[in-house]
């Protein structure tokens, strides 16, 4: 694929062709599916052909168009977290057009765009199912890497279609280029949902983001919409005019000068933190106002160091968050569409898969990659290697 | 001293008796004052003879009767916060009588009943002090240890008498008996403004008491009184008949026990931890409900280990809490008052002191040494040695 970036622009003509083709291709093929999926821990994907569950009363089959890599599918192709199920066919980001839906599905029909995030199942009694957090369910499938309700291991969607229960199927606002929409079904969520149940989302707020990467310039963007103060904090000043002139942040903060630290101690509200290594937090509680808050959405896999009396002296809090709920998503998505808010992405060819998840683990990226599925994959899927 | 132990009883009598004769004293001896302080950090004290200011337009000086022991002044005697001004006189839950007042106080008239705990000052302009959380204020003068606004280190409560500007001071309900409602000035506003703040004082919540010491078995009384249920964490089981017998505990959990940890595992809404030691978070972040909130208001001098991953899956948090904001401890006073909550103490001799830190530092103590200022510091202070 020679031109791996888009505006995202209108795309509905195209649209309209890849789901007549894609409809066909359903139908020739049954419920056979292919992807791009690791075979073991060098997280290499490679093509894969497997098969999903025919579409139920209540299901949504959709065919995929874009999928965003998240860096937990970084984490998960190469086993970081001890838990992967080889093969591993990874993507939660997923934007596509429904192509079929079963007799019980009302709130969809062929044609209409929609997406999948980070969950597919959850237990539908428990205290978080009950409370419209599907999110926190013990029992949660997720989109891939997880066993299904019929003992299968879930797929996600670095591929051609996925089969998913209606309650988990989310729509997109038409006035979203798809592209670009894709990333907001993980990365999006992961920052709007703490900041809403914050009581953060205000505006005159003050912000911090900590991480320009996937979540944080989105982190940035949802800010800015709630009309909160964004100061983006990172190590480097390498981001600084991007973060301002192309994301809209107030401020930009080099955590690693100690000048720059001393002058913003104590103005911050709340700070989204999106960084999975090993991190420094005494520097972070610092900078909030009393009763602040450091909302965690990174994934570090080793405890961080918590000292105590900068919590005690200050009233301040640490709090965890993972993605959110069923219906805190459609919300956010709703909110998205009416700020216009976007993911900024590099959107690649399928058979660009192994490099994107290279320069993902360098942080080469701005700021998300997106797998144009629908154009790409049939042919990445079918060759004998990937770059 | 023969008797340690008072139930508190009537003591209005008593209290006119050391009224007058404390006015005498005051008047004969100006303003000098005397107490227990300690020279160094072998924390041992002895008796002190100082001058307090005299009794300005917006003052209030208190005869003291008791003052609670709580294990800050523990801390603090022996350096252990590395911030010891020496001599060091502790003494932060202090209960006695109005003995004058200056020309702009209103609030308080000779003979009332009065309370100043952990704080006697702050900038009254930042950010805390506005919004009536003095406690976060970064100007705070503390009642001992600290600079007072004249210059001089400010001596706590271990001593014959106190000059307080009257915003500092508080209304002592007149049916508490005060040896047992001076531990509330601090232990007392200590748990019972995390669980305010944090929105979990209501009837039905589940709520989790870690450490069964000065401030954990308030927390036991307010939770009741609240109508939670309450359980209480100990790394032993010696308590557990008291918890529920004699503080009203529903349920007791020895940490230890993975049986009774499994058992007890996402089922609570918030945790108190009273904890001062260095200690394991993630068994106590397992027992939360989602978006449970485990509360630190112990003071661990080393960085605690937090893992992340339980904190994003349940959407929990970690807070930090110190004492409470004047307004909030004057409410907190009234509802004790209303629910009859009181310490349970151990009231003790001036000449006991130095024993009973020591038996403190061992956490031998139910559930509160409160010295008796007013029948025994004047001798203590005029002997040579104290036990």
């Amino acid at each position: 694929m020679e031109d791996r970036t888009s505006n995202g622009g209108d795309e509905k003509k195209a649209n309209n062709n890849l789901l007549m083709a894609a409809m066909e291709n359903v139908e020739k093929a049954g419920n056979q599916a292919f992807g791009l999926a690791a075979r073991d821990n060098t997280g290499v994907l490679s093509p894969f052909h497997f098969n999903r569950r025919k579409n139920g009363d209540d299901d949504v089959t959709i065919q995929i168009l874009y999928c965003g890599i998240c860096h937990s599918d970084l984490h998960q192709v190469k086993n970081e977290w001890k838990n992967t199920v080889y093969p591993c066919l990874p993507g939660h980001e997923i934007a596509g057009i429904v192509n079929e839906v079963g007799s019980n599905v009302r709130k969809f029909k062929v044609g209409d765009k929609a997406g999948v995030g980070y969950l597919v199942g959850s237990c539908g009694s428990c205290d978080g199912c009950k409370q419209n957090m599907e999110n926190y369910c013990p029992k949660l499938i997720f989109t891939y890497n997880s066993t299904d309700k019929d003992g299968t291991t879930s797929y996600g969607g670095y591929s051609n279609f996925i089969v998913v229960n209606q309650s988990f199927v989310l729509k997109l606002p038409d006035n979203l280029p798809m592209d670009k929409a894709a990333p907001l079904l993980c990365a999006g969520i992961t920052v709007y949902s703490p900041l809403r149940s914050s009581g953060l989302a205000e505006h005159g707020k003050h912000l911090g983001v900590v991480g320009l990467g996937g979540l944080g310039h989105v982190a940035v963007k949802f800010g800015k919409a709630f009309g909160m103060k964004v100061t983006v904090i990172s190590s480097s000043a390498s981001k600084k005019d991007e973060a301002i002139r192309r994301l809209g942040a107030d401020a930009f903060l080099v955590s690693r000068d100690p000048e720059q630290i001393q002058a913003a101690v104590g103005t911050m509200d709340g700070i989204i933190d999106t960084v999975s290594a090993k991190h420094d937090l005494a520097t972070l509680i610092s900078l909030l106002k009393i009763k602040g808050k450091l909302m965690m959405v990174g994934a570090p896999d080793q405890p961080l160091e918590v000292p105590v009396f900068p919590l005690l002296f200050g009233g301040k809090a640490i709090s965890g968050s993972i993605i959110g709920g069923i219906k805190e998503t459609q919300e956010m998505l709703e909110f998205a569409g009416k700020h216009d808010i976007t993911a900024e992405i590099e959107l690649v060819s399928a058979s660009y898969a192994n490099e994107a998840l290279e320069r993902l683990a360098k942080g080469d990226v701005r700021y998300r990659f997106v797998i144009d599925i629908g154009n790409t994959l049939a042919s990445a899927a079918s060759s004998a290697s990937l770059c």
